[in-house]
């Protein structure tokens, strides 16, 4: 039994400070490292990856539209092809940049509302896939269990890892509930806790109506940009372990 | 005997066309693609790669500084490390894209006022130099023949070029005379032609004074923002060719 | 009998041009300008505003979603809040420019994917109209005819005008027919001009599928972007000139 | 004798918080506005305007260059013309929101590298006061004692604030101190009380050199940047009131 924990990292730009990088590198496996279109700057990706790999940490790009001001959060409909266009840019930037330090890119995960728009979108996920795919076909692309971004990393030939969020409450058909929903978050650390084991060890997790659902775990999402993140991420860390868990990442 | 012939390409935007780059292909054998900072985005990278791959031109990095309105010509006071990050970042991106059409990089021109800074400024010369090394050892690095950028990339132990530019006119010291002084641009397509072999043949050029100066020659600059740049293009390949000069790539 | 002519300019930016607005000028009555978000920088409205002031053409707000490289037209899903906020800042920026110029202004008319949701969406529509009243209730709102943006226009107290596309294709319930559609652009200028003065005249048009429909008509709209723009822009007016119909800003 | 103490605020960008805003505005008379170029974006304007009519602060317009990722830190080379154009859409789009909240700009204060560069080169600092004058007349323009900002708002026809800072280092010729200069900071609070309370009462501060001369004082910058701002803002406020010295805004 083993997980991988991973985070949305390098998300300061210019004068803007964001998140509790540094403390939450102690707790994770893999960082999803902003790539300039939503948040970061060069500068910002370079400091985060010689942070990742000062901790052991595996790098991964974490491309989003191009939308500083709404953070990657707003859906833009764009067509297939500007997709693959921006995130094979973003992409080719960091690997870059990483590449430098003597860094190999491990994972792609999409940010935001580009994530979720290929969750549902065929044809945004084949463009996530194939420019991942054009990239490097080593690369592994992160997605919510059976959504279309993964069964199009499938199809491009890509190894793929199932995302799964402790501290989000999921529907019975096993997509997460609605931020606007209220239960949508789950603020009780020691509840997150036993969540995040029991969707490692069993693949079950309790719906939000209350029924047991089933779905794959390759890999955690620990949230940076709340209150008390880094904290949260360490007992999520110490409860896996404790329960005879590997924490891992995934190359 | 031989020359290289360069033009920056690339340069449309979202909905807004810049130069005739069909054309001018025809006639160049490196093109300097924009990068995204001062002029084109990940579709018009990845057409201009396309387009040259077919044309059988070779590929470099055109990076600049993250001025769109101002197009990367103003002067923006970044601190060595800052123009670092952001030519290693625009390198990589553009190097990302070639690579899915099974381009490799040839060289790298830093565009406009990062261009002409670097000429005179050690440290951002070196800055340049830094990024194109870590990135890719086998990259060529253009600058004006002497120039800093020149110097920085020998320190850094790249290969470099030296470009000068047929229609324009130098002052004795062999720097590029202002475009503010009357007489800067010369407009006569024959007298541009001979100034061409005689560079390539004589490595000489009459100055604005009209002194002879001699400079080194690597590369010849083709505009092709101009009117009529891709008949005189014609007319320069035709002219060095006619002289019994080789038109090639440098790598 | 008079009609209103629009077009959309001042869309330069930067280095690149675009449209020939100097051309247009000498046949529209308002000219809507582009703001700095989607199209137009400061220098840009600057020029825009001096040359719609020496044509006596009306001058309004363009008022666009912040994406350069996709122009504005692709649909962004940002909250009523942030449009009122976008909406104000660009009508706001311009007018005071024009305010320098001794022009106030006249109009606003939402850009592209803007404008296309604003028609269909409720909270949209309201949120442009609330930007508009509170920046000044004598400014004109433009909308498709019984668009929702034409209701909310009347809600918050303002003048509306319904404008209309002579070279565009209707559906029989009044709305424009998809550009993906076969016919839904008329390229025949005979046509098109034939079209505008039935629209002036009757308020009515021949919908795509053969059928005569009736709609409103305060201003109609002449694309700049186009080739052969001005050549059409002479055209239709002369023609609705021709037919008596007087063609004058609705101010 | 009276004295206005001011502070750039609304420097919070889309996801990106900066600066205690809210905290500031209890020790302050006039708040310097970003206006979305180097920060601030048209939601966080609509917001520190209607904190500041709440707290009965007075509102200015904070322009400066078109670099976010630079924070407008870094000089630009941009031509008058260029900064005549941004300044006026800045302080035109501010306006613009403030007058929908009741509230009438009081004055206008260049941001960052604008600040600097307009301080000493009479074209830039020409430019920023046409487009000051042009906008409207009854602005106060903020800059440096005796610099040619200060000089051309006058040529220009404005009232001018002269700014000073008590806790930076003057230069015996009453610059300001580089900020690399050891001792360019003052760090102790109890010394910056008491170089405000001199500077307001007697129009003197000790230079770095240990020379005392004399400065012009109309407004005092409040830094909100750094750690303790706010602690450190009640503290001078409460030393100028408690010296007699009455602490209101310039209108």
């Amino acid at each position: 039994m083993r997980i991988d924990l991973n985070s949305d990292l390098g998300e300061s730009f210019g004068p803007w400070p964001m998140g509790e990088d540094t403390a939450l590198m102690a707790s994770i496996t893999s960082a999803n490292v902003a790539c300039g279109f939503h948040a970061g700057d060069p500068g910002v990706m370079r400091t985060t990856i010689a942070l990742a790999k000062a901790n052991g940490v595996a790098v991964g790009a974490h491309p989003g539209f191009q939308d500083l001001v709404g953070f990657g959060r707003r859906e833009i409909k764009a067509t297939p092809q500007e997709v693959e266009d921006l995130v094979l840019y973003q992409i080719a930037a960091l690997a870059g940049i990483a590449g430098t330090h003597g860094v190999r890119l491990q994972h792609v995960k999409a940010h935001g509302a580009l994530y979720n728009m290929a969750a549902r979108d065929r044809g945004l996920a084949d463009a996530i896939a194939r420019a991942v795919a054009a990239f490097d076909k080593g690369l592994i692309l992160f997605g919510l269990p059976k959504s279309e971004l993964i069964t199009a990393g499938e199809r491009a030939g890509l190894r793929v890892a199932a995302e799964v969020f402790a501290d989000r409450a999921y529907e019975p058909d096993g997509s997460l509930a609605s931020r606007q929903k209220p239960g949508s978050v789950i603020h009780d650390d020691a509840a997150v806790v036993a969540r995040a084991i029991r969707m490692v060890r069993e693949r079950q997790v309790v719906a939000i109506d209350g029924s047991v659902i089933s779905l794959e775990a390759d890999t955690l999402c620990l949230h940076g940009d709340t209150k008390g993140a880094a904290a949260l991420a360490r007992s999520i860390r110490k409860g896996l372990e404790a329960a005879g868990i590997a924490v891992a990442s995934l190359a």
